[in-house]
């Protein structure tokens, strides 16, 4: 028996490198049996001839100390499920039916970076389009720099556009923020980003279920936006747009039972169409990091204010007072009797308002009655500009 | 016994003009004991002293003919629950509590216009921000055209914004289209918006529950914004601040089980705050007349489908084939085990898979192999660059 065929560690490491990441065929037995029983099957079984077609061409050329010895040089680390630093919310995965024929618990993960995958369990994944505009690009930055402010990781991907936002953001934050790759952890791409993916593997985490070296391939980027999804408690899609990948995350999500949120934007906007899309299937509108922190926080820890307008003097009358004011003209002053009429209420509940009104700076006494103070018609630009029998009160619109 | 006393609709006349639009400590009385009745009981009944001392000031001055004469002279009727033309659908009003002191189902509608309200069961109000931006007069004036021309008609008020944009769009589609206001129908308010009005009731309808002549107190705009409301089946909100009086519309909409939407906007737009909370609150996300139709039509009658980017040959391959399609190179030909390899697929799959692709236009071989054609290059955007032993093949995010 050689040695991968009992060290669990090595035997998914050997797994990892001859398999495809995702592939529900391998992550679902590794989870089931563990990675030294399928290795087995694979090599001997013949019912799982299937696994060993697959996987027969990179058997035959794998030399599991070298490619060890390039993680090495490149300082990543492999972990899988039983490790102290194992993110264990990526177990939810077990549960979930595939997706474009990819998902399952990862057979493990290979990660660059000092920080602890299990400090991610309240973290929050960003994704979105590559081709974002400015404004799903500062929205990005802004809520990954409200919620890294809070304490809250970030998670996305590493490419042009929302996921570069959201790491600038996070960063600015000095949040931590974490990068999971469809390549190897090693690999920088788009090249763009080989600064950001290499101060992310520096002072963060770049994490991958590829091995190092491995190429970015489409199907890859499937499985991996599986990881995004599970990893974090919820995921904000800020612009997407019709059929984009970020969708698939969302489903992940959704799938995942994890919180799914999106920013909306003009509908006029192509770079919204998929997040408005998500929203329709459920998404909770997000517009801020306040809101964010809200949904994914513990419950009532960080429950946001609606916005509202500042209160005026108006805001803080009684409807009934507030009726009595409408009716009060605002030059030419009118007896108490006419304003009851106006407003429709009866004299002896209109004198008492028009005290009050008085003493709150609103009405003041002329000659002919009452009329409306300066303050009172600068702060409501409203009352009465006539007084006839059938009164004409132009005011704005409550 | 007068006439008044023994004629429900002429009861309800004099009650329209001696109470306040909504009050609900007159709709609610006249909703369970009529107009006559309640009538009765303002001018006798001690009990009811709070409402005679309401009304006081009105009743010593009311002569009703004289307005039933000046309602004839700008074309006005009265419609009153029990008329053919009754939009029963008010009904439900009764069953609602006030908000802001205003609340119930109304004692009698003046209406101007050939526009029958019986018709309105299938309406939807369109409302929003006086201060609308152009982004929102755009979309509410596409939305109310599109649902117009699928002969949904539109109810909203008479303001500025999307009220106007509303009426505008409604109003090109040649659909029917309501202004229901807070001051008397013969009145325009804003003035800017005569013209609007006086087509509105020559074509259309203009509708209130104050009577000819009434001025538009802010109070009346709150009563006001329970009529539309109750007319509609569903409320759109288009742009509205926080706090904007449209947000008393849609909660009006809500607790009348009513549909209640709202049309997203940029998250830095001031006049999409208020939209974005609603949204909050359970209104549901529409992005066109499409998306509306598909919340209000009968179910199943209007279904949209989700946006869709045009399906190319690559979306047509299964994922095992679109993986084979990722590990050809561009433009040196790999020999197929190589290419199997880096598919992390068996041969015995990849060959077959490359004959597939190669009829699909795909995939051609030349001297070294299999490589992508021209096409497959200029409608993916992907495929290897190199073909080394670790696969180094870059592909766009799928």
């Amino acid at each position: 028996m050689s040695a991968e065929e009992t060290d669990e560690r090595r035997a998914r490491v050997v797994l990892s490198l001859i398999s495809e990441p995702g592939d529900p065929r391998f992550t679902d037995l590794a989870h089931e049996v563990g990675g030294v029983r399928l290795l087995q099957a694979i090599r001997t079984d013949p019912e799982r001839h299937d696994l060993l077609m697959s996987a027969a061409a990179r058997l035959r050329e794998l030399d599991v100390d070298a490619e060890l010895a390039r993680a090495e040089r490149c300082g990543a680390r492999f972990v899988i499920p039983g490790d102290g630093e194992w993110p264990s919310q990526l177990d939810d995965l077990a549960a979930v039916a595939p997706l474009n024929e990819r998902g399952g618990v990862p057979i493990g993960l290979w990660v660059r970076g000092p920080l602890r995958l299990d400090t991610l369990a309240g973290s929050v994944a960003i994704v979105g389009a590559r081709s974002a505009t400015s404004y799903g690009n500062e929205v990005a930055a802004d809520i990954a720099a409200e919620i890294g402010l809070a304490g809250v990781p970030v998670v996305s991907g590493a490419a042009y556009g929302i996921d570069y936002a959201a790491h600038r953001g996070a960063l600015s934050a000095d949040a931590p923020t974490v990068a999971v790759l469809a390549c190897g952890p090693d690999r920088a791409y788009p090249v763009a980003h080989r600064r950001l993916l290499e101060h992310l593997a520096t002072h963060h985490a770049v994490v991958s279920d590829a091995p190092p070296g491995a190429a970015p391939t489409r199907i890859r980027f499937l499985s991996r936006n599986r990881l995004i999804a599970a990893l974090a408690r919820g995921t904000v899609v800020v612009e997407a747009a019709a059929r984009s990948g970020s969708l698939t995350t969302m489903n992940w999500a959704e799938r995942l039972s994890r919180i799914t949120m999106g920013v909306p934007g003009p509908v006029t906007s192509a770079a919204s169409v998929g997040v408005h899309q998500a929203m329709r299937h459920g998404a909770s509108i997000v517009t801020s990091g306040a809101d964010v922190l809200e949904l994914v926080g513990a419950a009532g820890a960080n429950l946001t204010e609606d916005p509202r307008a500042p209160r005026t003097a108006r805001d803080r009358l009684s409807v009934h007072d507030r009726q009595v004011l409408d009716a009060v003209p605002v030059t030419l002053g009118a007896p108490a009797d006419s304003i009851a009429k106006v407003a429709g209420l009866g004299i002896l509940s209109v004198q008492p308002a028009l005290t009050r009104l008085r003493r709150g700076g609103l009405v003041e006494r002329d000659p002919h009655g009452w009329r409306l103070t300066e303050a009172a018609r600068e702060s409501g630009g409203h009352g009465a500009t006539s007084h006839v029998a059938r009164p004409a009160v132009p005011t704005i619109e409550g």
